[in-house]
């Protein structure tokens, strides 16, 4: 049996089966995004994510400072969707023994931007060399306080559905990125291309959201909206039902879903790595946090859905009243196409 | 100007420069292979390493299980190194679709048996696609207190170098693994290619070394004697001495020296990743850490020569009287073959 046939959940459920281990100091441990260690009154988050070259990023698309700012802001993201605080950062380069210096002192200037944006220090790394394409790993360490973690479980039937900012933009501007043919005005281009290349990481908006104490489970965007809202549900033994005509799409990837066909909802629904946070919170609280997140970071808020009971299944509901079952039809590595 | 024109370590100063910050949380920053950040009385360590199949690794020369344990291993070794206490793993791997899953289980499995031999565990990581070869990178993060860390910086002219255990088996077991042809009976053979495939990290007897007091800097060998032994002369700014006669070979290192025409010394002096530690004491301190460590670990230690004033250089001395200039003659990452 080859990894291709069972996919990248399952492989990782199995390999959790080997090597977790139950110890009091891991509050989260293997399976999670994120692991999760007890230091007296804060927790210690500890989380990895890769850039592979010709899989995740393509060096006539992506600059060498882009990527860089990508694979740290990757990586801040995860800690942000436990609302936690990043402190440092260890950069795993594998390359090329032909790679120019500059390409690679641009990746460290990228890396540098990104970390100084969000107080994340580089302290150390690995350096080797690849045969062929070139391997980024960047491991991001981060705190929070044990009464703001905030985790894939925890969300309740009734609780609304929420993200920040706006989804979509990153498949689109992959689209983009895959045919630049496309007639779209410089500025739009542009915005969905930054979205795609150099995602926000929603730490500050974390945060805030974190203390305001409405919040009941949390992730961030990494692999598309059905994907992502399906580990809450997984986690948390719940269902959902997502609103299409909801969803905060920007008026660029909406003229792109127009360019090809594709009914907007599709785009963020996919695999679409748009970094935004996704939570779930009691109804009655959204309107209050919406306002003061609005406020504090100039960020907003959307209500795109509400937890049902696990038995009721996950939905995306139309506007002509048609219901689409959520698969897990997001990213998935490994996976032969269907 | 490409990598290979500059080599690994000036290609790590470089990047240092564009990514160190200057922050009282960060006691060893980017350049060390292990980071060291502030925790009240004690200290986090942090550290990353790869293995690179077709560069640090062959599928058909080593077995998952032992690729697991290895890539930890030598991690933990860089933990060692700084007399800290391993405590959690991260492991990100990017695979061809078409790995075995008992492949990827297998690499967990040595994995889990590496980490609980050293009360470490595997908390997390990432699973990516890659395009041809396979990557792994393991984070480990440490502890240590204070007043036991053990730094490449403190080494005095007049201190005794020493190592533990013996050195040049992995250089040995490399040779054994690419001519396996060479006449050597089954368990000198299987020495030596345990050696090489599934080394020990010193992880206790760095901590008995550090408790003694006696030690002023320490390293792991993980590139060859010559150039590891030459970042404790750059970071204490001093020379070094070295007798080859005294360097702990082991019977079956020697008999593979003999058998493919090379002086002993050679195999330990270039890219020996033998995960020994090396490290620096007061003369008069050696014999007495000596006996306590045999006694508690049932390693051995070897005094191998004796630090100079920067001034005087790097050397090993033959025993014809002859000296030879220690270069970074151990493992260099991207550099052209002279």
């Amino acid at each position: 049996m080859r990894i291709s046939d069972i996919g990248e959940f399952p492989l990782i459920d199995r390999v959790a089966r080997i090597a977790s281990i139950e110890r009091p100091d891991v509050i989260v441990g293997i399976g999670d995004d994120v692991a999760v260690l007890a230091d007296g009154e804060e927790l210690i988050l500890a989380t990895i994510d890769s850039q592979v070259e010709g899989v995740h990023f393509l060096r006539d698309v992506i600059s060498p400072w882009q990527l860089g700012r990508r694979a740290l802001a990757i990586n801040l993201s995860d800690i942000a969707a436990m609302a936690g605080r990043p402190q440092y950062a260890l950069v795993s380069l594998a390359l090329p023994s032909d790679t120019e210096v500059d390409w690679v002192e641009d990746l460290y200037r990228g890396l540098r931007e990104e970390g100084n944006r969000f107080q994340t220090a580089v302290v150390g790394g690995n350096m080797a060399r690849s045969l062929g394409s070139t391997f980024i790993d960047v491991c991001v360490l981060g705190r929070v306080h044990r009464t703001h973690l905030m985790l894939r479980s925890g969300a309740q039937p009734g609780d609304r559905v929420v993200v920040t900012g706006s989804l979509g933009d990153a498949a689109a501007g992959l689209i983009l990125a895959e045919h630049p043919d496309l007639p779209m005005t410089g500025a739009q281009r542009d915005q969905l291309l930054d979205r795609f290349l150099t995602p926000t990481p929603r730490v500050g908006e974390a945060a805030v959201i974190a203390r305001s104490g409405a919040a009941t489970a949390m992730i961030d965007i990494s692999d598309g909206l059905s994907s992502d809202i399906g580990h809450i549900c997984d986690r948390s033994e719940v269902g959902v039902r997502l609103w299409a005509d909801r969803l905060p799409i920007s008026a660029a990837a909406r003229r792109v879903a127009e360019l090809t066909d594709k009914p907007p909802w599709r785009l963020p629904l996919g695999a679409s790595d748009d970094y935004e946070l996704c939570f779930t919170a009691r109804p009655d609280a959204v309107e209050e946090l919406a306002a003061s997140l609005l406020e504090e970071t100039g960020t907003p808020l959307t209500p795109i859905g509400q937890v049902l009971p696990a038995r009721k299944g996950r939905w995306l509901a139309l506007t002509d009243g048609r219901e689409i079952e959520l698969g897990a039809a997001g990213w998935q590595h490994f996976r032969r196409e269907e």
